[in-house]
């Protein structure tokens, strides 16, 4: 691996070489600053003296394609601060990085390919002209970037390329971004107008449209209502608490960065609420327990606060406001931990499951361990570290699951296991969690009644279901390209009448339809029978039903699926019997 | 009524007069200081040499009874200040009183009836041994008050006096303060265990327990399904907006007393918002509209954020975070909002009446106009309020509605109708509120394209349907007094079997009810039946299923119901269709 990496290194960046060449070719007194090799190729940043557009892209390709065949290797070469200055006398942007060189002690290589030389710490391919396919790499898009990152800097112009060994792999690479592109979340809460942002409302503060919020509406209620038949005792508790309750649950010192600043008022401070388990605590100490009511688990939708940077902000991914799907279940002993954590499990793999999520194909299991070292970011307690981290080790092997071990990803309060998913850009994040907590029940003094009429300390499990409410919809847009299964699409069935004389049959079905409860609309505008079933189709509709002299006669109506097209005539009761069926059914 | 007023005031104040002359003479040295007559009977406050308290009535009230019998009428004297301030010497409380008096120019006069004399303005009855029936009034209770209300003076002590003009009139009022109290509830929400409230969480922020939160969903999901099939489109947007957006709306200055401190973070501030809004205009504003999608009814189960002061908080009723049930309606024209504003209160009459809230009885219309000379408290435009009052005033007749005009109640941005309705203490609120607004379009700029393709000013309709859900929830519990219909019950039925032997029949039942998504509880505990059943009535549980030998030979079951007692044996399947028929109807 590590020998296949570092030669597309060395291409990736001798192709960023090779792009300065061009560039300086074709537009000269044009000053070159840094390129290196990323991800998916190279960039290169310049200060053009006139801009340039993605338009110029091809001429650059060309050109680059043409002194690509004169490449026959590097020469290094090592200069004094001296020379190297004078060779770059009118680039500002070098002068800059040979004096940090030079103010750190280190050697300035220069090297050259063909007639192009470059300030540069070397990584190149041995022969470019032999070891580069000219269709193996395309020059990708332009863009403004400050010099070395820092917005008080220039803004300069920098040129992505994309770059593969064979030009197999840079075809699937590109086609495989395109498909993510469509299925792009952001992009398609916009084309089906699922919820937007605004600037005065704030950055990463969304707001659901009612087609969006009917998707968030059928998963609340879907998690809850699973929830409650599994035990769950669901609660509301506020969004805001005084600064006392997160002190002392800990959160404070340790969330403070994510947390929102303080709100004061007369002699309080209030605090937007980053986490919900000093909340659920709070309502346990309300009054006293038994062992008899444990394991208890408490559950909320949870609206919860952290302010991320705003350069950290992704669409539904990652906001500053999110309704978590929590839990935290009060246990009697270790042992009921565990196996509520194995619980907590089942329903995860039960809520993926009728999301058509695979366990590791969609999702993996990571166990995420806490650091010994490090008694700033964990509580510290080695013995209940070990004990935890072993337990839930012995957990998911029992349990026959994949799992990957993660140091230094725990909570501070202890270990957990993490279900990571990837977003359709490939960024992977974690979308549901269960913690084992040991530190908690001590803070809040968290104890039951015993068998033996004496009061003993609990166990708390920290857990998400269905994770935020925001992510899992971000996420399964982008899974289901739009296209949501019946009971989470908004709407679920459009009833288009041919011609005007059959509005009165379409609404009649429309109206038995919506007595029904099922999501129903009616276009009866006067308008091209096509552009009614192009805009169902575009909007990714499940079903329409096209009403014309036929269906009238026949009293039938005819039935077309998004997913598996014309379904033919049945009658209103078949209609009624198989949406029904279907919507509880989850398909 | 004003006589009647007046005469019970003179009793009330001559009762007061009574009462200090029994303390001076029961208690010598004591200093008397203020004493009026209240809403339900009058108090006096006194400095006494050693605390007493409730069980020192009796004695009193004995003594007042003893000196009523020789009180046959007041003698009024004008006073100099130095006469007045001899009489008082030890007295620094009427020493104060008196300064105050001769500050202000004003006359001295002493009130002298049997033996006692007071510093008085006047008021009372012309012979109270004859007019005032010494079972007509009773002693209450003793309470700790600040001279002057002010907690920097001393705190004096306060006897407080029931009396009317006849014992029936008393008895009655105790009663029915005895009825609300049971009704109370924060006292319901305590002993069924509902809500909680925090000292560390924080004042005013209530936390709904399991069964609370319960009752809070049935309500949220019961008010969201009805708005649906109205035609509203429920959205959710955030809960936090930059200060910006309150300031555009002009929420900022006028709200700006009762909305918590702003949250300074990078360059923003943010608030929490004290109203849904703006939130739902920048939404509309997120894509332009057509006068075909009008009216458009926006609604939200919005969570909004008043600092209320503590004095002010009260249970459920007066809360620091509350859920409103909001909505607002943009419309294409004024006709368009007035016919709005019917479908609003239609709404709200089809909701109070599956609550069993009969207009006029339980609740009424007040139709709250602004004031033309405030332009500080009110958006300025006198010919649209002229207009608006007007509208709503020939809505409200042409309803047949009875209404209550009240000046300077509206909102700043237009006139409203506001369902009122009492809590069992007797203090009204507004519940639900139906406001028009011509003052916002302006502000965001809300357009709409007309038929003749242009754009229009839109006008918007504010509302709340079930109001604020705390209040609502308050409401209800008083008007139950805990006993709630099924629909609400967080426990529908409770399954007792009679011995441990009945256990697996009762479990059967029990999983039955449950999978046909009945709340059902199984009390399958070693315990008396009497006791189980106590348990079932004290928790306000609407249905008990007792299971013993019989239930299990028949094979059926005896259901007994909290409100119409034993109902006899029935089949499962006629339980589960009673109770679901009896869930669905909401009865």
């Amino acid at each position: 691996m590590k020998e296949n990496n570092d030669k597309l290194h060395n291409l990736r960046h001798s192709l960023a070489h090779l792009l300065a060449a061009a560039v300086l070719k074709l537009y000269p007194g044009t000053k070159n600053t840094i390129g290196p090799s990323i991800e998916d190729g190279f960039y290169y940043d310049f200060d053009f003296t006139s801009p340039i557009s993605d338009k110029d892209l091809p001429k650059i390709e060309k050109k680059m394609k043409e002194i690509l065949k004169s490449w026959k290797g590097f020469e290094s070469e090592e200069k004094t601060e001296k020379e190297a200055k004078e060779y770059f006398l009118k680039n500002e942007y070098k002068i800059e990085l040979i004096n940090e060189i030079t103010g750190k002690g280190e050697k300035i290589t220069f090297y050259t390919c063909g007639s192009f030389t470059d300030l540069c710490r070397g990584g190149h391919l041995e022969n470019p002209s032999k070891e580069i396919k000219s269709d193996s790499f395309k020059l990708d898009r332009v863009a403004g970037a400050y010099w070395r990152g820092n917005e008080k800097n220039k803004m300069l112009t920098r040129i992505y390329g994309l770059a593969f060994e064979t030009k197999e792999e840079l075809e699937t690479y590109i086609n495989q971004r395109e498909e993510a592109l469509k299925r792009d979340h952001k992009k398609l809460g916009k084309e089906l107008d699922l919820f937007l942002f605004s600037e005065t409302v704030g950055k990463g503060l969304p707001l659901f449209t009612p087609k969006g919020t009917t998707i968030r509406r059928e998963l609340e209620r879907f998690i809850v209502d699973e929830e409650i038949k599994r035990g769950y005792l669901h609660v509301m508790t506020p969004d805001i608490a005084k600064l006392d309750l997160y002190k002392k649950s800990g959160h404070y010192p340790h969330y403070k960065d994510s947390m929102y600043a303080p709100i004061k008022i007369d002699e309080d401070e209030f605090m937007l609420r980053p986490m919900t388990c000093p909340h659920h605590f709070e309502l346990y100490l309300g009054k006293p327990h038994s062992y008899r009511e444990l394991p208890m688990r408490i559950a909320e939708l949870a609206q919860l606060y952290r302010y991320e940077q705003s350069g950290e902000l992704m669409g539904l991914i990652r906001v500053r406001t999110f309704c978590l799907a929590d839990a935290h279940i009060i246990c009697a002993s270790e042992e009921q931990a565990i196996e509520e954590i194995g619980g907590a499990l089942d329903l995860i793999e039960y809520v993926t499951s009728v999301f058509g999520l695979k366990l590791d194909v969609d999702y993996r299991y990571r166990l995420s361990l806490g650091d010994r070292n490090n008694t700033e970011k964990y509580y510290k307690n080695d013995s209940a570290w070990e004990k935890g981290e072993k337990l839930l080790r012995e957990l998911m092997k029992n349990r026959k699951s994949n799992f990957e071990e993660v140091k230094d990803e725990a909570a501070f309060y202890g270990p957990k296991i993490d279900i990571q998913m990837k977003n359709a850009g490939g960024k992977e994040d974690t979308a549901f969690t269960v913690q084992y907590d040991f530190c908690m029940p001590e803070r809040f003094d968290l104890t039951y009644t015993g068998e033996d009429g004496k009061p003993h300390r609990a166990f708390v499990i920290h857990r998400s279901s269905i994770g935020c409410i925001e992510r899992i919809m971000a996420l399964l847009i982008e899974k289901y390209a739009g296209a949501f299964p019946l009971w989470l699409s908004p709407v679920q069935v459009k009833v288009i009448p041919v011609r005007t004389n059959h509005n009165e049959y379409a609404k009649q079905i429309f109206e038995l339809l919506k007595e029904n409860n099922i999501r129903v609309e009616l276009d009866d505008e006067e308008a091209n029978l096509g552009g009614k079933v192009r805009d169902a189709k575009n909007n990714k509709i499940p079903y329409w039903i096209v009403i014309g002299d036929k269906e009238i006669e026949a009293k039938k109506i005819t039935l077309e699926s998004r997913d598996n097209g014309q379904l033919g005539q049945i009658s209103k009761k078949e209609l009624l019997t198989k949406l029904t069926q279907e919507i509880k059914e989850k398909k």
